[in-house]
């Protein structure tokens, strides 16, 4: 009898698994990989090929997408598969329909979970998890700038209304070897702006943004928009936080982890 | 010149840390660890002791609270100190207060990240991350019962006028032994919605039940709230999802992985 296992990686280098998927992929007759969901660092493959023991077997977008049943779910009908995904499986929809696939052609499924970028960041800024509204992406639309999104906008509106943070993904895609930048998303967010005015993307409003969180070398850095945009975070992959009222334990943090301008205080929420 | 690391154990038993959390308590010259911000199960420290070579030792509330500088900080001057925490650190807010005491008395600090809850929960559900709203807690009040909240209650409803998933966390306190079970949290929405009467804790409003996720006998539940407060979970911890709106691919996850009632099907959103 078959089975699929997915296995997080979490995130930084190839320490970023957890003792119990480094044990099942040890243990998994085949181990595919997907890297196109997610950064991940030179070298790493190799890194992670050594510890497990096995050589792994990468797949592609049209792998996982168009020919998942030949390439994945075929050997997984009579042998333990193992498909290892950057940070936690299944916050991506491709890993939720690849599962529901598998249970549909009665291969049991497993998910062993990795560190997720959605809860590392929100730890390493220092600002309150239940003090976040939805989240949003900024996708690397068709072409290199594409149109910006009124959804992105809205949802980032509504928080601020509610005096909510809001957590900004910005697009990664490792096939075309493009990723959207924290200045590339700040320059949309100006954009936006221009468009709809409904003082959501304002030059005072404070961002954190994120680079490499959960690696040696990742930064986290506090300040207004206008600021934000001339601030070089390096390597990918990036992440965006748009602040809303803050506890004055947030201030505190932001201050003391994120070297946030020194005026941010405690102030009276300001609009949209 | 000392150092303070806050290691994040993850989920389900010793197997959920990092391979970069493992080296990192194995490099420490003192290991301390807090339980009660979360459940661990029997034997767990007895296990982690024996996979990091180290003696553990264990802080409480006062420890942490009123005693850290003492306890924790004052070691974290000189030498190398790891706490180590279950879940992803940061996340509590007694963690933050801690680095940042850390940060004021000039000890550097650094945070390995673990697997959280909030994400795995999500993953586990099949629900999507980006459909989520603002999270809540229910609290072990001062009695059994306490005091329903508002807070958690318009939190809800506000997030159903949105269509937006609720995560609600059950609060746990090792030190009284005592845990929010998934009855007692319905028990408890049902007075609250018999008290405000906005339709937010209806007997047929789709609930996720979740209990022990990360761990091999993880269950992962979803049914009509009137029906879900018949349904034995087991040992802790547990998490409850208020479902808003519901994707379709999002009702299939629930069919497959969650059992789902049948009947649940892509319908029109009904109130608050």
């Amino acid at each position: 009898m078959g089975e699929l296992i997915f296995i997080g990686l979490g995130l930084g280098d190839e320490r970023g698994i957890t003792l119990r998927g480094l044990e099942e992929a040890k243990n998994a007759d085949m181990v595919f990989a997907e890297f196109y969901t997610n950064y991940v660092p030179n070298s790493y493959i190799e890194r992670l090929e050594a510890l497990i023991g096995k050589r792994l077997q990468i797949l592609g977008r049209i792998d996982l997408e168009d020919m998942v049943d030949e390439r994945l779910l075929k050997p997984a009908l009579s042998g333990r598969v193992a498909l290892l995904v950057p940070g936690d499986p299944m916050i991506a929809t491709t890993h939720m329909a690849i599962r529901l696939r598998a249970s549909r052609l009665g291969i049991p499924t497993k998910v062993i979970h990795g560190v997720s970028i959605v809860t590392a960041v929100i730890a390493a800024s220092g600002l309150q998890n239940y003090r976040f509204g939805q989240s949003v992406s900024m996708a690397l639309e068709a072409g290199d700038w594409g149109e910006p999104s009124r959804t992105t906008y809205d949802v980032c509106a509504e928080n601020l209304r509610r005096g909510l943070h809001t957590l900004i993904f910005l697009d990664f895609d490792a096939e075309r070897g493009r990723y959207l930048s924290i200045k590339e998303a700040i320059e949309r967010m100006i954009i936006m702006e221009e468009r709809w005015r409904e003082e959501v993307f304002v030059p005072r409003r404070l961002l954190v943004g994120a680079a490499r969180v959960g690696s040696e070398d990742a930064i986290i850095r506090a300040h207004y928009l206008e600021e934000m945009a001339k601030l070089d975070f390096g390597e990918p992959p990036h992440v965006l936080i748009l602040t809303g009222r803050l506890h004055f334990m947030e201030v505190e943090a932001l201050l003391c982890l994120a070297k946030a301008p020194k005026d941010i205080g405690p102030l009276r929420f300001e609009g949209p």
